[in-house]
């Protein structure tokens, strides 16, 4: 059940309503399939074009105001201190989906100490496990073959984004809905300012 | 001489307005003193404020509609086919000068490949030679020093950013204001849609 049923939302060729947890009549934000860091969501415009230059200026003024207010609540719920705010603007900054969208990643104090330092998780964002494009891909497979029965747990498993080594988990629709379901509730309680 | 006449303009504790090359009632642009590719430019707000979330409505659309325009403008000049965008919120997030900066980088296809690849840009942006509020500040007594007639050829290399091991030559006021100027007129022509 989506949290924000109001009609099919599409990421790029990414059917992701159910991912969905704030919704403008110009803007909406999704929580990842596989987060670089509990917590890092997206937030997109509407209508599907590639580029920040190819929105309108209202599109730009509602996108942004969705992302302040997005990435505080996400500061908050994750109790983090700061934020990543980046755009990979075109496949040469190394966008994945052409379909612009704001990443926003919550931080603390050293946590990516472990990883290298605060700079990793650019790294971490254009590499393997930052590529939305394969990772909502392959859950789409999943879903349409889980759809039409032809796939046994084994093969699940196989289509499933592998785990790294961290103690990061491959998330079920259920996952992503439950975390949409709670930041939808925080999205409604927080100031419009 | 400044582009922009209108004022100093603060970055942080850093008078920097002979680096700025366009100016709205609530955001400015500015060049690099170093650049970590030529045409890395910043937008901030005119208020001095360190995080996104202490923007007003009105300073968040101002600027993110300043950085729709400033790209466009970056990407055509320095032909360029795609753009990082990026804000570290926060000094977790890897900030170094306390007053929000939106990062644009123009970027082309495989640009960074003898670096390591496309997301080497961030390791740049959040290493030594993105950090601002470092180069900035050798800059700032580099010219009280000159100011005041106290140092010679000799000491002004110490002070100077030292060049590293790159193709990065460390810019002089003109440079950054021959810039500024130039950005200022590629501005002027810009459309407003």
């Amino acid at each position: 059940m989506a949290p924000l049923a109001k009609g099919p939302i599409y990421f790029g060729p990414f059917l992701v309503t159910s991912q969905v947890f704030y919704l403008t009549p110009l803007s909406f934000a999704l929580v990842n399939l596989k987060p670089i860091i509990p917590g890092h969501v997206l937030v997109s415009p509407r209508r599907c074009v590639p580029r920040v230059s190819d929105l309108t200026p209202d599109e730009t003024t509602d996108l942004f105001l969705t992302v302040r207010k997005v990435g505080r609540i996400i500061e908050r719920v994750y109790g983090a201190t700061s934020l990543n705010i980046a755009i990979q603007d075109g496949v040469d900054a190394g966008q994945s989906v052409p379909h612009v969208h704001t990443h926003i990643i919550p931080r603390k104090k050293a946590d990516l100490d472990h990883k290298g330092g605060t700079d990793a998780i650019y790294e971490m964002l254009d590499g393997e496990e930052g590529d939305i494009w394969k990772i909502q891909k392959e859950f789409k497979q999943l879903q349409e073959s889980l759809a039409l029965g032809t796939t046994g747990e084994k093969k699940r498993r196989t289509n499933f984004p592998a785990v790294d080594n961290e103690s990061r988990t491959p998330r079920t629709a259920e996952d992503m809905e439950q975390e949409a379901v709670m930041l939808a509730a925080e999205m409604e309680m927080e100031r419009d300012d």
